[in-house]
């Protein structure tokens, strides 16, 4: 049977491997597999979470509500915007795919950085459009200037921390940039590791209050996934204009949020005293790899999120490290993927760290 | 901004009204709420499954295994097809979605029946599809036939059992009907309540095994929404040749389905008897509905499913009577917007049932 021609293109994303492959693999038991390779929380999600989700079981054979009001109204006080102005996604990947699909097209472009996550590239080749990439690992805001004048994209991407690399933009740059770019561009705002670059560096927290007021073109995301501690759970947010979210809305799927995932996330955004614990040992817990790899003399790029990218020398293979790992249970990112002889590594709790402390030497 | 213009034609579905929202508008307490809108299973779901999901409640933490290697070779063998024929989708809608992306456009369009599940037409206008329809409310494969001589669709959609009728087409006239149509239009057979048509009359039920044997241009969707209880936790699957299942898997987003809905659905394949108990209950409280229904010469379709629809004569007004029994706490499906005076009641437990047909009687 043919298919749409613009599907030969897709390349379809590599997750980080799950415990249960490695399971599967090498027959090491789970309770012995630890994992620092998608970026999940390692101290899991808040006990209140835990047992609000264990109350509304019996829920789950019900439809959630489709109006999200519960989950909307606390997002929009937690960041001083009304519900209008907020959508809801299974994670926020699935509101890059309605901005894709509602501003972009095969006769369209995007702008993305040359390393950052894999899903902008991946849902324009959904619509078949074309991808333009910066030179820079890192973003460069200049050099995205020069690339949105030449190529005029349908959307721009900017990732703040940026994922795989850990990297953040200064809010002030970003500010001067946006008004720079004309009001018919979309710039996707994606602050999925914001709470971590904003607790570790105030000039890299991100209002997105003060986002769409001043842009009516620009669409913040956040995440659930990451310092919330419910990847597993499928929750991710967009804040912006009404306009753009109305029209988002019209490519939301109902009930595209588990009865289960809108409690959970509803409840994960009260208990702010989980989220700054977490933060606390993220960030000593870093210090640690960065002092590892001082004394291993192994490049790293300062990181404002809970992972640090290792970049190798010539001397070493990131696939052959991840391998090594893997064949003793411990799961980091190889970024081979991304054209990069690098490793992401997840901070993990203080004994976790121990282990990938004790394999990495064995290694090097 | 200005967005893509086909999005101007698409208008949002109308789920049921959930249980939270008559509670904020009539002021009624949850626990008195009658809920017969949405086709839940009124028994809930399987008490294994409860206990499965509470004891992984730590997991939400973790991105689910994204192989679905479990859960997908758990419908394998209830179907005897193999893993790599079986796409999992946050309920089936999201497989009628990848379906839609994959083979229609704008350029083309996709044939449906007058009165059928609002989705196929929804997931059309994403893509700027035209829909096709027939004119019988009941599905008749002649009027499909030459529809589909006319206008040549992309895809062509069987709902059986029907959504929001409740008739079913038999699988041998089905299987004369698929014989008919070129391999290169896909042909998407959806039995979301097939487990209550094949209980009810054996000549309704479909094997997935034969029907993608003998065509490889059908793809077979199912749902754990109806009578496996999970309509909270998003899950459906599709079952096709490899080449079609390959193709839908690219425009499938990564982690599609949440960690606990993943071990949801894998212990809800292995609870046989809960099924079974609730498809007893199922057609001996719908005798009751028919039988209520002729003592009050209310016309209804016979129906294969685990609902009802009552078609009024014009001296009744179906938004009336949902709006009087909503206020009342018990909330029905008003089917004005399919362009029937009718409404749809999902058959409930026996106590539920017996406060419809009191209020029915007061209203009648």
């Amino acid at each position: 049977m043919k298919f749409n021609k613009h599907l030969q293109d897709i390349v379809t994303y590599e997750a980080g491997k799950p415990i249960e492959l490695v399971v599967r693999e090498f027959g090491i038991s789970p309770s012995e597999i630890i994992k620092l390779a998608s970026n999940e929380n390692p101290f899991g999600c808040s006990k209140k979470v835990q047992e609000a989700v264990r109350e509304i079981i019996p829920n789950m054979s019900l439809y959630p509500d489709d109006s999200m009001w519960k989950l909307k109204h606390a997002i929009g006080n937690r960041f001083s915007v009304k519900d209008d102005n907020v959508i809801i996604g299974a994670g926020s990947d699935q509101i890059i795919e309605f901005a894709m699909h509602a501003k972009s097209s095969k006769e369209g472009s995007i702008l993305t950085n040359s390393v950052t996550f894999a899903m902008y590239e991946i849902y324009a080749k959904h619509v078949g459009a074309r991808v333009i990439k910066t030179s820079s690992m890192q973003h460069d805001l200049n050099e995205f200037y020069e690339l949105y004048q030449k190529h005029n994209p349908d959307i721009i991407f900017l990732c703040t921390p940026n994922n795989p690399t850990g990297d953040a933009i200064d809010s002030d740059d970003m500010i001067g940039f946006l008004k720079k770019i004309d009001s018919e561009t979309l710039v996707v705002v994606d602050g999925a590791y914001i709470e971590y670059g904003a607790y570790k560096d105030k000039s890299k927290a991100i209002s997105p209050k003060e986002l769409i007021w001043q842009f009516d073109n620009v669409l913040y995301l956040g995440t659930f996934s990451k310092i919330y501690g419910l990847g597993g759970m499928r929750v991710g947010y967009g804040i912006a204009c009404v306009d753009i979210i109305k029209t988002l809305y019209k490519l939301r799927p109902p009930f595209n949020i588990t009865t289960l995932s809108l409690e959970a996330a509803s409840v994960a955004l009260s208990d702010e005293q989980f989220i700054q614990e977490c933060l606390v040992s993220n960030f000593s817990q870093m210090k640690r790899y960065e002092n590892f790899a001082l004394e291993n003399n192994i490049k790293i790029i300062n990181s404002y999120t809970n992972f640090i990218t290792f970049l190798l020398s010539e001397r070493y293979n990131s696939s052959d490290l991840a391998y090594f790992l893997l064949k003793k249970g411990m799961i980091i990112r190889d970024l081979k993927g991304y054209g990069l002889n690098a490793v992401r590594i997840t901070i993990g709790k203080p004994a976790q760290n121990d282990i990938f402390f004790k394999l990495m030497s064995e290694y090097l």
